[in-house]
């Protein structure tokens, strides 16, 4: 799968993280940024940069989007028409964010979220399908909202 | 203040929960519902009126948006322009979302978070003021994605 990942600083180190468990179970990633994790940046760039990148590559794509406490890129990310970007703190969350959303970005915040939750999550919402049926027409709705 | 609340059927009753405390607190409320938790409606129709109310009440108004995750109508009510939709577990996330993102709407998942936690948050998302500086660009670039 095609998996697009994005972080500002704080995001960063989990970020990078999950990156190198993405290539071991061997997807494909496209590093947003940001590349260092040393200057502040600001996460509206990265948030939105996730979000085109995974609308450009196709419906298969997923996205991971990782800042301080999640909110601020998870808002971003969700700016992007065709984007439904979930914030989850667990793989609960991962898991309800696919059966019922069809959420095509993972949001999670470094600060509040521990590696060990963080990477249950992703597995989950990786190989969690969509449930469809009433949740369909909802996200039609989702998809139609401006 | 005027806070504008609105929830699907799994959220309903976290939603009319904390609908009595604001009024207890001595807040407006303005409910666009749904209004009755037995039959089953659509997240983003809810999220989406949330959000466009808080707009239309201007600049002093926030939004509480409930459903089963939280996850569903936080897409939503993002779509809107102009909204930062925070879906948060405690008063951590909600504190953080005023602190730095400036968040001027709640989300809640009445199946993830029970109803004193949401409480605590509710209370310090409408008490903790916006720090401005820098997190001040950043919003400014969150209001203008697209």
């Amino acid at each position: 799968m095609n998996i697009v990942v994005g972080s500002d600083h704080a995001g960063f180190h989990l970020k990078e993280h999950l990156k190198t468990l993405l290539y071991k179970w061997g997807h494909d990633v496209v590093d947003v940024g940001v590349h260092d994790g040393t200057a502040s940046v600001d996460y509206p760039d990265y948030g939105s940069a996730v979000g085109k990148k995974v609308i450009e590559l196709g419906a298969e794509t997923r996205g991971l989007a990782v800042c301080g406490s999640g909110i601020g890129i998870s808002i971003a990310a969700n700016k992007v028409s065709g984007i439904r970007a979930a914030l989850v703190n667990d793989s609960t969350g991962a898991r309800l964010s696919r059966q019922h959303n069809d959420a095509n970005v993972l949001c999670l915040g470094e600060r509040l979220v521990g590696p060990t939750v963080a990477e249950d999550a992703l597995k989950t919402f990786l190989e969690t399908p969509f449930e469809g049926g009433r949740h369909a027409r909802r996200v039609e709705k989702l998809d139609q909202l401006k």
